[in-house]
């Protein structure tokens, strides 16, 4: 081995190890500790964040990065290891261009944010979080002031604050190419709505809210993880708040439900969705695992997977053909009268909300835009902050025809940006978008209908863990994409696959 | 703060956060972690351990210390500093004399060795397991020998290898003291087991095994665990194959049951043992919780807090008159017949048994004494490895009367010496005997039968609270004791709780 690659691997061994501490801290915190016990496991997880930044910004490794950078040792390595040096040294730009009295300064913002945002959600006022907001964006427009000058955003042409945030999300992707996409996706969606909004009252959806078991549905919502390709020998499911998937390496993927006792969809979606992000990192090949390319490489990717699963297979028919039997073997006396087509309807009812993470997916993708929207101007400087809410309820308005009664159902909904995640949303359509097109490409090769008809997996899984799952991030989302179908994210996939499926659903014209 | 205190207590609190990293992994093995995941897990296990051991042994520490130590430093720091230094120094030698190199080499031993040793017992041959087993005798007697050169053990009087080892997990214990106390043990145990086996059939016991619900028994565990004190907002309760208690922080404390549907005593006993360990932890005083004595002070005084609730109080008619009913109720039908009486005489019925972890309170101190006496046998290097099953047997069968028909139920019963613990077992027939003595002084200052069986447990809790539990390791077992109750651990006491214990239950003329 390139004996620069081995020292850096030491290093990186060591960061990795500080990282694999900190997610099985915060997988312990939202699924199990005590109450009391944040005040003080935050000062260990204060002390293993900081190992990681220093052991990971530091003069040895930046002089090991520079060095296997150029172009006679970039010979010598092989292709993961060349993935590894990109991958770090992308992270490296990310960081060594912020001065870290203001990274910690930062951060403890971010830490304290959390619980301000959370008050303010409580309390529906946008107000007692807009202080801290502003400080936030004030940090994240500084740091990406200072990334514009490193020689990473200069090479790549990145030449606008928003830029930069968008490609740390999905590498290759501004805001030229998603004022596109969206576009292209507000243009279909508004008008379909309209459509499907006249015909919603023909489907009923009662027996959702009947009384289920949550004992039977942790058994049932177990089985459907495992269906959908979950390895218990490799993970775990746990119960947190809001469900979400984490990994310590390939062999440790954890997953999250939460059950509600009137609610039959939730816990079972939410099943599937999350177990579609755990197939994805079970399957990052193991020459990779436990290095920084060794995990899913983009949101937008990850979510792909994750919707994949839950959306564009899970809410369709040939994939509940052999399943809903046993749903209604389950809760005999719920599901008595409802028959696979009713069932398959219910689930894929489309109604405006107000609130993202419960919208179906034909309004989704409008949550998404309306969020996009508010970034751009936040970055262009187009908007003080007291106007957000005003601007927020007027977009609801405009592209959903709904309005929130207060923050809490508004602007405060999310934590993404408490945790200074401005750019991160757009991940969520385009992975929805990604979904669409890889189903596309997935039928022409393969009577993939008749495969979830009969129960049958395998090939889908397959096709995902060799096309992507295994590569991990070393390869980016354009690469994986190109390679597979000789075609870049292409909106018009998904706007098909929108067009039909919620065509057929209502018997629409489209 | 001393200036030199402030800088140890940098690197301290380093390796504090490394150290409770590492509990949480061994907590997550235990109770959650994938099957497949600890072969990559190992590796962030071994880099977070060495992380541990570098950033306490080196010279900067080092250096640290012995300032601190010094006289006129030691008068500037106040009495929790103090203990920490100590503690540290401590660690330090127990630690230095070792070359580094050997002890990486002990440490992937003892990490193999569980493995070999656990499929030594279930082939129920010693033979498998005996290389295994020679090799860490070997290193246990190469680091004694090292630190019967350090500076400590010539302070401290410490000449032979075996003493060193007593002297880790109880300070101020030796082969001395042990002898002695012992010897008094055997001479009443064996006798008081030969009137006991003549009485023994009259206690009927089958009641224990009938059939009882699992999901019952972990809500009547989880009551009583809370009824002795478990504070579910600092702690939460798990299941893994065998219980134990662990903790990260005084607010952060964790047990784990586990279930058995034909054994009913197995989990609620197991609940209140491991709650007495808890509840220890739970009230380290908060100005030394996550230093090096924020912990309970000693295996041994840990086991005679988990022992006290267990058995001295947990198994008793006063603790059970408040609470049986609600036994009862929750299982009506097993225990229809069961009248309170029947119930205490069969939670306390004596019978001399292969197995230490299954043993009762009386036969118990044989089982430890045999460990004792055969590890004494070792470090004299009286025996060699091949005879240690011969010796074992014939132990088994001069002081409790059976004689195991295999190795599985015999020498490797226990996992301590496959870890490389010698010098531990002691510590469990310690807390027995404190147990018992801190009983009788409890009991000569408040009516403790009468709170009992008022379901009262306050004012017990706050007295070992206020003597014992908030002090930490600020204070050993000795000075614990002796401040308590003007005397050192004394096995008359032990003595006489069970003669008077078992000669109550038996009617026997003691």
């Amino acid at each position: 081995m390139v004996k620069e690659f081995e020292q850096l691997m030491k290093h990186i061994d060591k960061v990795t190890a500080f990282q694999t501490a900190l997610t099985l801290f915060e997988w312990d915190s939202e699924t199990l500790a005590p109450e009391e016990s944040m005040e003080l496991t935050s000062k260990t997880i204060g002390i293993l964040s900081n190992e990681y930044f220093t052991g990971l910004i530091n003069d040895e490794v930046k002089k090991l990065i520079e060095k296997l950078s150029g172009s006679k040792k970039q010979e010598e390595l092989d292709f993961n290891q060349r993935a590894i040096i990109k991958n770090l040294k992308k992270t490296y730009e990310e960081m060594e261009h912020i001065p870290p009295e203001e990274y910690q300064a930062y951060k403890e913002l971010t830490a304290k944010a959390a619980g301000i945002w959370a008050k303010a959600r409580e309390k529906k006022r946008f107000d007692d979080f807009a202080p801290c907001l502003e400080e936030i964006i004030r940090y994240q427009k500084k740091f990406a002031g200072y990334r514009l000058k490193s020689g990473r955003s200069r090479e790549r042409g990145i030449r606008l604050p928003y830029d930069v945030l968008l490609d740390d999300y999905e590498e290759g992707f501004n805001m030229d190419i998603l004022d596109e996409f969206f576009e292209k996706i507000k243009g279909t969606v508004i008008p379909l709505l309209k459509e499907v909004a006249k015909k919603r009252d023909t489907i009923d959806k009662t027996y959702n809210h009947l009384y289920y078991d949550i004992e039977k549905q942790k058994k049932f919502c177990r089985f459907i993880s495992g269906y959908t390709g979950f390895n218990f020998n490799r993970g775990v499911i746990a119960e947190s708040a809001h469900p979400f998937t984490t990994n310590l390496h390939n062999r440790d993927v954890r997953i999250t439900t939460h059950y509600f006792d009137r609610n039959l969809e939730s816990a079972i979606f939410s099943s599937i969705h999350e177990s579609g992000h755990a197939i994805y990192e079970m399957h990052i090949d193991d020459t990779i695992t436990q290095t920084p390319v060794g995990t899913g490489t983009s949101m937008g990717m990850h979510e792909s997977q994750s919707r994949f699963f839950e959306n564009v297979i899970g809410r369709s028919e040939a994939f509940w053909t052999p399943l809903f039997p046993k749903l209604k073997e389950t809760f005999p006396q719920q599901l008595k009268d409802i028959t696979l087509d009713h069932f398959i309807r219910g689930i894929n009812k489309a109604a405006p909300n107000l609130i993202r993470t419960e919208a179906d997916e034909l309004t989704y993708p409008l949550h998404i835009i309306i969020r996009y929207e508010i970034e751009k101007m936040i970055f262009a400087e187009e908007i003080g902050i007291e106007e957000l809410p005003k601007i927020w309820n007027k977009k609801y308005k405009d592209y959903l025809g709904v309005e929130p009664k207060d923050d809490g159902e508004g602007i405060l909904q999310d934590i993404h940006w408490a945790g200074g995640s401005f750019g991160y949303f757009p991940s969520y359509a385009i992975g929805s978008a990604i979904a669409a097109q890889i189903y596309y490409h997935m039928a022409s090769i393969m009577p993939i209908n008749d495969y979830l008809k009969e129960g049958n997996l395998t090939p889908v899984r397959e096709y995902l863990n060799q096309h992507i799952h295994k590569y991990g991030a070393t390869k980016n989302t354009k690469e994986l994409l190109t390679e597979l179908m000789q075609e870049e994210l292409n909106a018009d996939y998904y706007i098909r696959y929108l067009t039909e499926k919620y065509g057929r659903l209502y018997d629409l014209d489209v």
